[in-house]
């Protein structure tokens, strides 16, 4: 049927529109058998549609057109990546069950492009914390007092496959259709007691990372922990993530160890420039001697001509122990309301 | 060009969004040849977008996400459900024209899930009527006095093939291109003059099933009859629909008769919570002596902490003549706003 | 994260949305090996979400659905047609970054299916001037007094390909992923200065409209111009538009040279009806002496209820040099608000 029409803009006190998208420019020259690319792509347009039941009962929704154009034979997608009904259980913890973000890192929550330097997002967190990282299961949120807080979820797992040599970005299920013959359970404890500081740690398990579809592997776990502060116009973040990973395939193939980090210190010249510089260093398989680690410095610039929007430049040069660098520079628009 | 910016809020005055959406776990287990399920999927997530044009012009648009995720090699779609113009003739009829859902049975076109009971939808009206059945086309809708109302419809038909048995779900040709060569009618009566009590019959004829693509199969006629009773708390849904076929091509494997039925006693224990039980048998191939009837029974629980969101769990027996049974719980979460 | 809850409707004053639509059915008959279509299809489905950042920083996006349904298999797309953030440089001008319509021809920026006449958008403005044309990149735009006014940006270019015979159409790339080896150039300049008159040119360059792909075709021109014209319930609109392409590969296939036009005088009989012919001539071949050129002839009539719907109907009739036309009538419905 549908909501009905009439009735004045009533809704609109209940419910609300909002949003995010970014245009990304890259011109990156390849080396050592690494591809050329030069591109343009809306990334990422987002719509955010809430919804307020009641005081206590409350609806975050979160809808995504990935690359501008999805349908047969195009190279974009639509996804659904919240929806979760929430409910205060008393003032200090809440329920939530849908599909929601997973509570790791720091952008995989909060990824709106005014919020983080740089263009594209830090390799740490799309390869080893493969954000965007959403599932479907139910979760508590909560005030522990002092400045802590804690998340607890059992969600959808992950499914990889040694197709991919066991890389974790390449088996979110993204609430569709997914296989929940295994699943995962996920905890973060963060502190935000002091002004500019921000302390955070998740630990997850993973039941069976391969939902029973590889005999030779199984269960697997992911530890992250990070720091953001500011002080004046100096700010700092820093991350470090790693997955291990049971069973004789991974290790066969060296994925039974899988791990990056970064730091990034940045310097906000006045209220629309800002400075960066961040050293990434992550490898999909660091259980064995082969030549595949990764690392990348990217240094840059934002102009916001308003808060809620940001022009970005930023250059990154690769050093990759298999010799296949890309290196050039990326531009980027963005925006949120 | 598009819609201007400034004005203030006035626009909401006129133009409403709303939506709903409902998160599936199954956990079934199949004997005698039927495949287990242990999935988590956001079945549905819709945005309806309605507009008032005037005291007598209105707009109703319903926008699907089916499986949350759709592109190239995607489970999940995208499709637009509902998308016409209603203009009041007087103060009892009305006429209107673009996409609409068809007036039959009682989910088709009220099925935001917090409505009804069980967490998948029932297996007649998926089976036997199509539903979610929109169609592109042009209706006539009104009042007859006495608590009689009507629908009449000439709209797209559906285009089944033999590929399919003629099973009639797989003929929804969803306004996307549609095949026009053969259209479709539909009448439908409703009494709804007794507090607590809705009666309703629909017919409908197809001038091709097949849209001419199969030589040996041609028109068709259904026929739809339901009833809604509630009083206190207790409440009562039965319904019955079935399908005649004409050609020789259905003839041979049966289709050209399938028909289904349910009825669905339930009761509410408070506000918050209901119970509920369903019998449901229904058989796309019932028009020779094949194996192929299909029988369920459900029983589960609503649980309701707004009127507007909804918590469901039900567990499923069937007893097929086939033998193949799926048989298991399902979890549900939903809402609408 | 996505945006909060609460707050009352004050989001409502700077966030606005909107939307378009239009259903079709088309009954052709084809001669001459030209194939027939009967068919029903909600042809384009977009809603508009804009937002005002501050009093001289602002946002617009469209998104649409084309052909009602997307996902593997199925025949629609959804895609990202504007999502561009625009700055006053001063109360003259202003500059825009992101995904925009380029600014040329009558409908490309202006395609609500109530601001113009025949249930199809006229040949010329799909097949020449590939409307709705869409790029990412950069732009200006600005009153230069006495009622003149221009548009100028740099953008992704086309990629089009010897396998369509170097047909424009085929090359747009739509923002999504889109090689950005070869930008383009487009320049327009308007004028408004009289009452009930617009008259306005538009000049292009693409760098490499191949995107390198293609060894022995290379840079391109556009140049179109077109005038509208009204006094009392007459209208007159009026377009050319032209290709010039280099290379022998184009040159080969004769599609060196591309170009079509068409004339269009209306005449409104009262506020809710207007009749209109149109003669359309064009070929996507013209640089040799194949038999290539189409022309159609439509006549036809509007009737608006209401100034923001449109039901349409006309008839169709072509005489291509091939031979192969497709005769009949069209009806169509549609909405903006």
């Amino acid at each position: 049927s549908g909501g009905g029409t009439g009735g004045g803009a009533t809704w609109a006190e209940t419910t609300q529109i909002g949003g995010y998208g970014e245009l990304h420019y890259n011109n990156l020259d390849g080396s050592g058998g690494a591809s050329d690319k030069d591109e343009l792509d809306f990334h990422r347009f987002v719509l955010f549609v809430n919804h307020q039941f009641s005081d206590n009962i409350r609806l975050f929704t979160e809808l995504e057109i990935e690359h501008a154009l999805a349908g047969e034979g195009q190279p974009g997608e639509v996804e659904l990546e919240q929806a979760y009904v929430e409910m205060d259980l008393n003032d200090y913890h809440r329920a939530k069950a849908g599909v929601f973000l997973l509570p790791v890192g720091i952008l995989n929550e909060t990824h709106e492009p005014n919020t983080f330097y740089g263009v594209e997002r830090n390799p740490i967190e799309k390869n080893i914390i493969p954000t965007t990282w959403w599932a479907a299961g139910a979760g508590l949120s909560g005030e522990l007092g002092q400045g802590f807080s804690y998340d607890l979820g059992v969600h959808e797992g992950l499914r990889i496959t040694d197709a991919t040599s066991f890389a974790v970005r390449g088996g979110r299920q993204k609430s569709a259709e997914a296989d929940a013959s295994d699943l995962a359970y996920t905890g973060r404890l963060k502190y935000t007691g002091m002004p500019g500081l921000e302390l955070a740690t998740t630990l997850q398990h993973q039941t069976d990372i391969t939902q029973g579809s590889v005999a030779n592997a199984g269960s697997a776990n992911l530890f992250e922990a990070h720091g953001i502060y500011s002080k004046g116009p100096f700010g700092l973040r820093a991350l470090y993530a790693r997955w291990d990973l049971d069973g004789s395939g991974p290790e066969t193939v060296g994925a039974d160890e899988q791990f990056g980090w970064y730091i990034e210190p940045s310097f906000r010249l006045n209220e629309k420039w800002g400075l960066f510089a961040r050293y990434n260093e992550w490898d999909n398989r660091a259980g064995n001697s082969s030549q595949s680690e990764m690392t990348q410095v990217d240094v840059g610039v934002n102009f916001w001509p308003h808060p809620d929007v940001v022009l970005k430049a930023d250059y990154q040069m690769q050093d990759n122990d298999n010799g296949q660098d890309q290196d050039g520079f990326n531009l980027g628009v963005g925006y949120q309301f």
